[in-house]
């Protein structure tokens, strides 16, 4: 059965793409009294979509582009929500090619933020309008409530925006939505969020491996222990998951489903992605840098299989008093989460500063507290730090949160060292430490490092007490110092 | 004046690009008895080079690229020492167009490996040879005797090896020049070489930063203990480097040059290049990762201020025994530098299976005992590690350097413990211990991450215990467990 023609102009909205995310956010929508037009490239998705959901709002369903594009009221606006890379690049032509001046092209996929850039450039040049939309929380927050970021221009978000924040997760009455910045500036914002999510499990990861090697403890009385933990500092979905997660017995076998999964972390992209960026802009990232890195360990099953003659846990750790140990791995957990939210947001700075974006960091965390992986209650206080101070140089830095850095170190340095004398691997926890470290030095070793490159290299160098460059001429007798 | 037109096909090879790495190459090649024709843009350049250093064997001057390409000898050899990206495409294509089939252009500059492999193919298709090749040891090397790393067609080196062997480094009378593998293979061994040099010299920082702030030495009593570590195990240029520039006294100030010196290290981009490449790959470089976030982490002046506040060093460090923390750190020092080739070679096994390289571990290793920065003695027996088992999963693995590890492992425990305990940032040796402890663990806490991304994101699990793909109905009732 082919689908009839549509009444020309008659939708609010439109979305391509009738995947489980596409159907989820065209649900939301129609839930929320937009009228929505709807269209896949298999008309029976569409179909099935009336079929299934019909009676949740108004479904304008569209059997070609052609209906779907000139179903929609103008400004026209289409989100794509289809597979990243050529399918929309693909897409976004067929829709440019049926639009007009002012129309509203918005990719909800989880693009990277250069593609965006280039395709926002490439759409702004014919006179459309372009939106990189990240949107956080699943299959489930695309239908009931996601974290939305939208990028592009201001203009497009005054017709976009309002239809965005009435689907998006509210808190407290505010919608976790808001106008990112230009062009990729969403898409960017929603990477970090991701690569964040990289370093919040893997620390979460870590505290549950060290309090399992250290304290011998079953996953059930860890998740006891994290769903202690929730109440507090830490409330946030992640721990909340990492609850059901270590609570579950698998049904087959009798024992902690932990225990059952192979313990190969996946990936899909965007920690790496989030790292790659930092790096290119010479951000330190390194509890999602190793984060990420921590992924890829565990799914090197040759490397790993080499390392099984090696010598086993450093040494049996007899922990004396376990509660004070176990309040210990929370601050230790606490702080290098603050450092990995630190750095990524300084990646988010750095980033502004390089594209021209007008990015209020406060919003970003306000717009996370609800709807997305990450959403937890210290976000709160994230926001109010960057209302206080919108050019805060470190998150961490913020009279709240330093107190509780200052609060923790001694936790977080025991954990590390034991750990490090244990055996049991900690590499966000120290590395996140080693960050905190290294930028509160008065002196780092680096001095030593460009000496080196003007050794080998004649990199030169920067005195700190004149202005210019320096050379040593090394391989000369006199080894003379000249300005380079 | 205007160069004379040279001979036709008088020359054995050409070099275009007369800037100090140009000519010094040019040079060497003379020395060598190679007939080298050599050419650049501006032609005083060229007549410099001839008028200063004309004695040092036969140079063939060309005043354009028409002459330059005309004095090459049939199959004409030309390397390119020009700027990385446009600059090497526009002179690629000015040698190319005046070219016949079997001729060989030479990329001697510091391209990116997947820049080399499209310029590969795009000349392949035109019947031309194109040899992306990795010269490492700067100016003094470029001239003396540098480690070159060409890749290219098996058929290209035949013409071209030869030449390139002369006048490379030599060991016991073998060149430290071999054919790496085809077409990006030698600037993708060159990027990793360099990668290493980051954690190189990083490690080298972390022991002086520490044996500075827990001992209180000098600069010169550091470089009398690194001089005599020089002597055993860590024997190597940087080594060596190291001593001189903490030696160095400043004439202008009277203090140590180092603590002259700004502490903010720069970088050229193959550092982020290399983890950026690991990350893409799936191959933990925690070691090159965090050497390059250390150089970022010190180069971010508004970060450092804004953690000027924070509190100084943990607490003194009250050393009781400072021999015995002296071979700690050198320990430390040596089983981190270990990790970090033993993950650099990782990355290259990963690329050569991802890009149908066929390269020889052990070869790379023996290229790099002279001539290049990371020139070491240990690297001996690296290739005898890989001529041994050319599929090593970890080059830590193999059991000369195991043993080494073992004997370091107290001694680089104590060090990382006590570093978090002190405050004193160690990025690179905890991060390699902790990938150390990673890599050999029976299970990781990768199994918990799969659990959350199985929640979320319905990203599936697999089990230890049967094939398939799992995951389960965490939203529904009775939370069933499927077969995805």
């Amino acid at each position: 059965m082919a689908l009839a023609t549509p009444t020309p102009s008659s939708a609010d909205i439109g979305v391509t793409g009738m995947g489980v995310m596409g159907k989820n956010l065209a649900r939301n929508l129609a839930r929320h009294g937009h009228k929505v037009a709807i269209h896949n490239r298999t008309a029976s998705r569409t179909e099935a979509v009336v079929a299934e959901h019909g009676e949740e709002g108004t479904f304008i369903p569209a059997g070609s582009m052609d209906d779907f594009v000139a179903s929609l009221s103008s400004p026209r606006v289409a989100i794509i929500m289809v597979q990243a890379g050529a399918a929309t690049d693909a897409v976004i032509e067929e829709l440019a090619s049926r639009m007009d001046e002012g129309d509203i092209i918005v990719d909800c996929g989880n693009a990277l933020f250069s593609d965006t850039r280039r395709r926002e450039a490439a759409l702004r040049e014919r006179g459309l309008h372009f939106v990189g939309c990240g949107v956080s929380g699943g299959e489930e927050g695309a239908l009931l409530g996601p974290s939305i970021m939208p990028g592009g221009s201001v203009e497009s978000y005054k017709r976009l925006g309002p239809m965005l924040e009435s689907i998006s997760a509210h808190v407290d009455g505010e919608p976790c939505c808001t106008h990112v910045g230009a062009d990729g500036a969403g898409h960017f914002v929603k990477m970090v969020h991701n690569g964040i999510e990289y370093a919040d499990m893997q620390v979460i990861g870590e505290a549950y491996d060290l309090l399992r090697r250290a304290l011998g403890l079953t996953p059930a009385e860890i998740a006891d222990i994290f769903a202690e933990w929730n109440e507090g500092d830490l409330d946030s979905y992640l721990m909340e998951v990492s609850v059901e997660v270590l609570r579950r017995v698998d049904a087959r076998s009798g024992k902690p489903l932990v225990d059952v999964i192979v313990d190969a972390a996946g990936q899909k992209g965007t920690g790496a992605w989030t790292t790659q960026t930092a790096l290119t802009l010479g951000v330190p990232v390194t509890g999602i840098g190793e984060a990420t890195f921590a992924r890829g360990l565990s799914s090197s099953p040759v490397q790993r299989e080499g390392a099984r003659e090696f010598a086993a846990e450093a040494a049996d750790w007899d922990v004396q008093d376990r509660d004070a140990f176990i309040e210990d791995v929370r601050q230790a957990l606490y702080a290098s989460k603050l450092v990995a939210y630190s750095q990524g947001f300084n990646l988010i700075q750095a980033a502004a500063a390089e594209y021209g974006w007008d990015i209020s960091l406060g919003d970003m965390a306000r717009i996370w507290r609800a709807g997305c992986i990450i959403r937890a209650r210290f976000l709160g206080e994230v926001t109010r730090a960057y209302e206080a101070n919108a050019d805060l140089p470190l998150l961490i830095g913020d009279s709240y949160f330093h107190h509780k850095v200052v609060a923790a170190l001694p936790s977080w340095r025991r954990v590390v060292s034991l750990s490090a004398l244990h055996g049991v691997p900690a590499p966000v926890f120290s590395s996140s430490l080693s960050y905190y470290d290294g930028v509160r030095s008065d002196r780092l070793p680096a001095a030593l490092i460009q000496g080196q490159r003007d050794y080998f290299g004649a990199h030169t160098y920067k005195r700190v007490d004149s202005e210019g460059s320096f050379h040593v001429l090394w391989a000369t007798e006199d080894r003379k110092e000249v300005e380079a």
